[in-house]
């Protein structure tokens, strides 16, 4: 079998307008061997980070060799560049609002083009519709060979979003929920990784009202209706309500304080 | 043409965290070779019984040898095991919580495997998140020609949940709404095979306060605002309000009694 | 690469149904060599027109031979005809209920068929889902070689449901909105082509409360909450607000008056 040609979408166009399908079928006529994926279409409207974020949930699932095509793109038309960034694995391509800002925490980006080679973009480019103009044939292309050199120069001031980090002491770690999933589970920055240094330590985690003992190794590792707290699918840590919403229970959102004692 | 590899999801995933995307890269970076195809990700979430009534709505028009992936796993990272459902023509993955309990109903299984051959799950197993480590990994393999044999042991006693059968007697047949869809229409679990038993006969449906005589054959069989009921496409009795929602008109939700007298 | 067998398809089904996916495994039963690409199913349930033009928006994306579904069908079951529209580059599969009436307007079809070849059908065909029984198989086939004329007679006399026009005098162009989409961006149905004329002079925009002087080039053309004026994705004018929802802000729906007027 052929190596497979995978770009996935990313965006928050939502399913009830032309937009996704606008962009599927303009890849699709530049390059008709593209496997297209839908990855996310309901990011909340213009939420940059909230995308960050998802992509960075999932991209690293993917073959070596994907193109992730991002476009929450609420500057679309005006001053905001589209750029390529380049891994060692994947591309990316998107506007330059900070959409990449995980990327470029995570995976040392070898390269960042700002895509102004036009004729590889639609013969008209619209003011509101980059996705279909300008990333979708730039994804296209790439998939069908053509070497990036060709689609820009090569920046270094890229836009960088602030992301929330979360910060170790010796008897505590303080951090925020950075995500609110569809389950009204609180998605932390508190990475898996600062826990180990309390490996067979008691821990306590407060979030909102919540006083939690201990990390738990699945949802019903509380009663239901209880909060508990565990290491989450993208190996943070997470407060969750067993067969309920954290998010609802506990009244906390994006940027709410979790905090987590070392007790003994 | 070679066969396709088809992988259907089942989710309550929704389309705006990475669950679905994560899912997906797994399969593929797994095998390149796999036709994956979204079938269902708004499941209500955690709603485990009305994933089984969808899932039992489509998987008969799949192609022979299709994976059914069909994830809606409150209890994920707990006791409940992972399980492969072989059929005569489908294998279906997922948890061992009642989600197949249709399948059970309709496809006399051939054999249930629980899944313990963690050599086939993802390298490191989330508590959180087993469509991405065991079903997804699973779903790939069996596509790539594994053997089901070497995924764990069979086993005969799996969940399944009690689903409300309708009751038929010489005058009337008592049935009840199993679900609503997203267009109100309330779908019962009162087959088509039950009223042939009344062919020729007159027949009034009563639901809620509607009372419908005879059944029709399109949603325009009644004037618009008005109820009717008819043989939905799942082969059983469906009340439909003309242009708008049964549900809503009548007040009627999943579990309201439906029932038809068979008259003269 | 031969060339693919694309499908898209748009339907009002949501995701949460068994729909999507019993039309999907229908046609790959059919024909297991097609590219189903989902375009859109969150229309507003039975909303046809705002189909049509949703449809209008991306059909010209894909590529040559594609197959278009689109099944929003609130009449399935009664009188109105299953029918296949014929254009110089793609096939239209759906109910005769409007749905194709941009296409009407815009394509110049080559040939509009009454689909009443019943062996292309599914075997058993349902009174309340012609997507999965009588278009999917019909587009399975279509992709698969056969010829249209076997699929029954042409017909003139198809359903043209009246597309709301503008006025374009000399000193005014008065429009509506035909589309408000997902970000509260009001489309309207005036044609930059109208706006070729009046070249170079200056504008003003009237929408609702609003008065916007000139056109934009992007949505940041405005401060922030804002309402701005540019030619959208569709190559029509389009109303918005940088960073918000012209549709909230303005209370504006679709239907709402547009007006241009032309004043040095």
């Amino acid at each position: 079998m052929p190596e497979r040609k995978i770009v996935t979408l990313t965006t928050d166009f939502g399913l009830r307008d032309h937009y996704v399908a606008s962009l599927k079928g303009t890849m699709l006529a530049i390059n008709p061997a593209l496997d297209i994926v839908d990855a996310v279409h309901d990011i909340a409207g213009m939420d940059v980070l909230e995308a960050a974020f998802i992509l960075c949930g999932f991209y690293r699932s993917f073959p070596k060799g994907t193109v992730h095509l991002a476009v929450v793109d609420p500057g679309v038309g005006g001053a905001r560049r589209p750029i390529l960034v380049e891994s060692k694995d994947y591309y990316f391509v998107g506007p330059d609002n900070g959409i990449f800002s995980y990327i470029y925490r995570d995976e040392n980006p070898q390269r960042v083009i700002h895509l102004t080679a036009s004729q590889h973009f639609a013969a008209a480019v619209s003011d509101t519709f980059h996705g279909r103009d300008i990333f979708g044939p730039v994804a296209a292309h790439l998939l069908d060979g053509l070497d990036p050199r060709w689609l820009g120069p090569a920046i270094d001031d890229f836009v960088r979003l602030p992301l929330p980090e979360p910060k170790a002491g010796a008897a505590a770690i303080a951090g925020q929920v950075v995500h609110v999933d569809r389950f009204g589970n609180l998605v932390t920055n508190i990475g898996a990784g600062l826990l180990a240094a309390a490996a067979g330590r008691k821990l306590r985690v407060r979030a909102g009202a919540a006083v939690i003992e201990g990390l738990a190794h699945g949802y019903d590792g509380a009663a239901p209706g209880a909060a508990l707290a565990l290491i989450g699918s993208v190996g943070t840590l997470e407060v969750s309500v067993n067969r309920g919403s954290a998010a609802a229970a506990l009244k906390l959102a994006r940027g709410a304080a979790v905090t987590i004692e070392i007790i003994t």
